[in-house]
């Protein structure tokens, strides 16, 4: 069987889940939507999917433009089995009683609330759960990350606590409008939205977080410090244990890779696709145990460590694959990923 | 009496420095060195400031672009009661022996190790065991911000434990040299060098730092989670607290203030000189006491937040004011902070 | 005869003329305005200049803030002799009829178009013509530091053609919302809109402009390359001419001062009100003579290069003085330009 | 006939070589040198390239990061039949006289003088006086940007005179030491060593060039302004030359390519290596034709724009192939650039 899935949204997600979609031999792209006649417009059909409007209203702008429409978001969704909505956050809500009515399967990604679904998604924490499942969240790209570090350490040490401090690039690389250029801004709300995030996945993690914007483009960094209940004798059990999680990747700053830049620089030398970093990168030398509680530094990359999850929240929810490792490693071979 | 105050290195602390003595009735500047003929040379000579030549080399140059010396800096140190030495971090130990020789008391800044001097000094926090002394260091500005909101905390609640994540300022608003230009950069070695710093001054502190640097110049930020051992009922009583402790300001997000930019833009319509914010910006509305532990934000204006500590270790270590907080206000007032 | 000053919007521009004006012995600020109950209206209060509300919607949200308010702009307006309008750019035409209807005289600054007054001024180049006009536009910042350097060039040598390249501060130190935090953004509309501006004050000026906008906050920079029609024999001659020339400031690469962030911490050293640069900066050692053809770097104070234009604005429209180079000066003492 | 290629220089140009002589069916890599253990080092292995030390004092820090060394750089030399010197700017020269001993032909990069190898490169304007080369130097990325657009220019209209304004890049990507954060430097140098440079290449080029170094990481852009002897009626037929001329690429800000930021957002929904764009990019709606003097913004990809001329300048001196502009097309198929 080779799922066939409709991508409702052709932006910095959007695109990712579609090429993702195309390196695995059990899925395809049916279709994809934008709303504006932009240049990733132009590339989504250079690439061959076939490309839907996601609004009427924009129809005369991609004639005008003289981008070729194959119908609406409706017509696609009649070809599907399963739906992406990698619309921007906070819209994709508007979209779920269009879903329901077309009977399709819906994923959708963490700029939407938790209650929207019912469902937050992991595929380490909790793939079993979405097998079969019609609606899912992958959760956002910090809290993804978040989880990937932190649900080994629980499942094999205990977390009495965790305090996460999120410094986030203020734009993606591609956005030239918003700042700040020269400024740091401390998220007053507190938590963070991230600490409940984490919860909506593994609602018995003890965790709270706090974020500040900064002006970069390139990745979100994580302090983290986190009491572990029987903590090991040396800091070295502990990156056993990462070394054995999928998708967290070492990086040293001992070879040269002091930042989020020479992080980003590592995937360019990879030949990853769009310099992209689907793994969380864990500071191998970054990290310290002490008194029972561990310090550690990660990085997450923004834009696409949320993809092989949406490629695995597919598989569980369509049946596929019942055991979440198989997928993930599955995906990850796909994708490229070590 | 008018205690004759030396300044050796002027530079970013040491024309702050100069200014904040020169504000003061009871001290006054008698000379200020530097090495290189830069256009700070000429200011502080408009300025009326004795000048000195910091290096025996540097005189030859001082020459040549037509800038006069008085002297050599150990001529200045015979003129004086105490010098503040203000070279670069970690070259100020390398004058200690020349100050032991001339028969000069000295205070040194933050980037000199507590070993130096065996007193690290916080005018909130100790400044009568600083009476008398012949040798302080003033603590570098991000420990001086810990100081001055963790103190009273400990004080009024008592501390278990608390953890500070400080977010750096890449470089000074007057550097053009230094990056990073696109990137966070994570400190690797855990802890930071703050939290031992911060036990220079308060020993019984259970501190445990990280930090990240980021591409600003404008401010550090802090992350600050106290887990208290006494809380009050309510995160109002603390910010009470701290509303009675000098050098620390509240900010809103709700007036605007939502970045360290519109901090540095408030010390600018406050009519600062240099445009400096000698107290620290505690976001009032950022403050959160949730089971027992507060969490909160704080800014710190690195380039002149230990300039009132100096000039009160100036009058601790000259014996003029036995009252810590008889010395904070007078600064306080000369130098117009509220 | 002291001249009543409204100031209708207290923001960047604004709050920096209110302090000019008050700086001066022959006007006075009667009171300024403002729309949101932001730190910036609580300041002007503080500073004793009678507060209006720029719009009748405000007024519930000041009372709600506890911003006590004198009443609505039109009762400022009965109150004053002139206004100057320093609304947000494109947004001053709205106010054009109500300045009629109350029989004021206006300033518009350069967001507003040259037709609005049909006179755009500059205190160097066309005081004169100034003299008891009841409409007139100070031109952009930008405008402002082109004419500053390329007048004085064209009475003295004849300019044949002059071509301008604008590297643009992206947004202003206390904007932490616009972008683009890593990007070069070249304006694509060609000629920007600061060769015809130049024009709207000198006709006869042979120019053409480019711009781009950059990641920073801290001033423009102008690359300017002039053909004169009689050039002088060494680029020596035109220096001389500048160094006369009111409001032209030198800086020196040799001095130290390689970027504007010197030339920035150099106002803060000067111990300017805000930190503010009101002359345009050009480097001593970046000029160059070539075959006729000049070369020069320049650096311009976005903020506040205009603020002591409209001062001088004031006084022509005013008739206080006929003489422009009297009013520069008389103003220039009042704010500490040399 | 495959030509053995030594790389001197595993970095950012050398990496990039290394790559495109793999894609090449007429030329392999037989070796890259390195002085330093890093992870770019294990990446040239991974990669299967033939790993040598740079330096002989290199040879203990690889022993001790556990990296194999095939030999000295000596070694490789006696492999290949031409090197091609990545080595920092300003270094290579210290090797000529180590490959004239190994009687080997060598490329240089625009980091070094014309006159090391009395012969600079652009295969647009000068391949024929390559062929047979012992050495020539490849002009550096905007020198070769420049010519790129310009050389056409002036074989179709005449060049009277061209000024070009270059908005620099800080530093490349993966750097995170150096700076400006925020400020704006211009190089007082004027002009700027690219005029000089282009006319090392084309001697009759009347151009005469300035340079602003800005805070971004992401390419350089050139403001332009060329009068032409024998302008076009109209700016349409200038594109039309444009689009015919190989490794000039059009974007247009009207399909939301506003700013760098989405160049190379183009380049990585491209699928292009290391996210890499080895054309110049030239902005359709952004030129302009006025008075004979054409206005036009361009971006270059510093860290990639010289890479195909690196294999074209092999190919020339190595008479593999004699015109030039079968060798451009033939790089150009293999690298993907349409």
């Amino acid at each position: 069987m080779v799922v066939k899935v409709a991508i409702n949204g052709y932006g910095t997600i959007g695109k990712r889940v579609a090429d993702a979609v195309t390196a695995q031999d059990d899925m395809e792209v049916v279709g994809v939507t934008k709303t504006r006649p932009t240049i990733e417009a132009r590339l989504a059909i250079a690439k061959g999917f076939p490309f839907y409007s996601g609004k009427e209203e924009s129809i005369p702008k991609f004639k005008e433009a003289g981008i070729k429409v194959e119908g609406m978001v409706g017509d696609l969704l009649d070809t599907a089995d399963i739906v992406v909505d990698c619309t921007p956050g906070k819209y994709g809500v508007n979209n779920f009683e269009m879903y329901k009515k077309h009977g399709i399967k819906a994923i959708y990604q963490g700029g939407e609330k938790h209650s929207l679904t019912g469902f937050s998604f992991n595929a380490l924490a909790n793939y079993r759960e979405a097998v079969g499942r019609d609606y899912a969240r992958v959760v956002s790209c910090n809290t993804t990350g978040l989880i990937r570090t932190l649900y080994p350490l629980m499942k094999n040490y205990g977390i009495d606590y965790a305090y996460s401090i999120l410094v986030r690039r203020a734009v993606d690389p591609n956005d030239s409008k918003k700042g700040p250029v020269n400024a740091i801004e401390p998220v007053l709300k507190v938590p963070s939205h991230h600490g409940p995030d984490v919860q909506s996945v593994i609602p018995e993690m003890n965790i709270f977080t706090m974020a500040v914007k900064v002006p970069t483009t390139l990745m979100h960094t994580h302090q983290n410090i986190v009491k572990l209940t029987h903590p090991p004798e040396d800091v070295a059990e502990i990156l056993k244990v990462w070394d054995e999680t999928p998708r967290v990747k070492f990086v040293k700053g001992a070879d040269g890779i002091t930042t989020t830049a020479q992080i980003m620089e590592l995937a360019r030398d990879l030949g990853r696709p769009r310099s992209d970093l689907n793994e969380i990168a864990v500071w191998e030398d970054g990290a310290k145990l002490h008194d029972g509680v561990l310090y550690y530094s990660q990085a997450v990359h923004q834009e696409s460590d949320v993809i092989p999850e949406n490629i695995d929240a597919i598989r569980a929810m369509m049946e596929i694959e019942t055991d979440g490792m198989k997928s993930i490693m599955k995906t990850n071979k796909a994708l490229g990923i070590q």
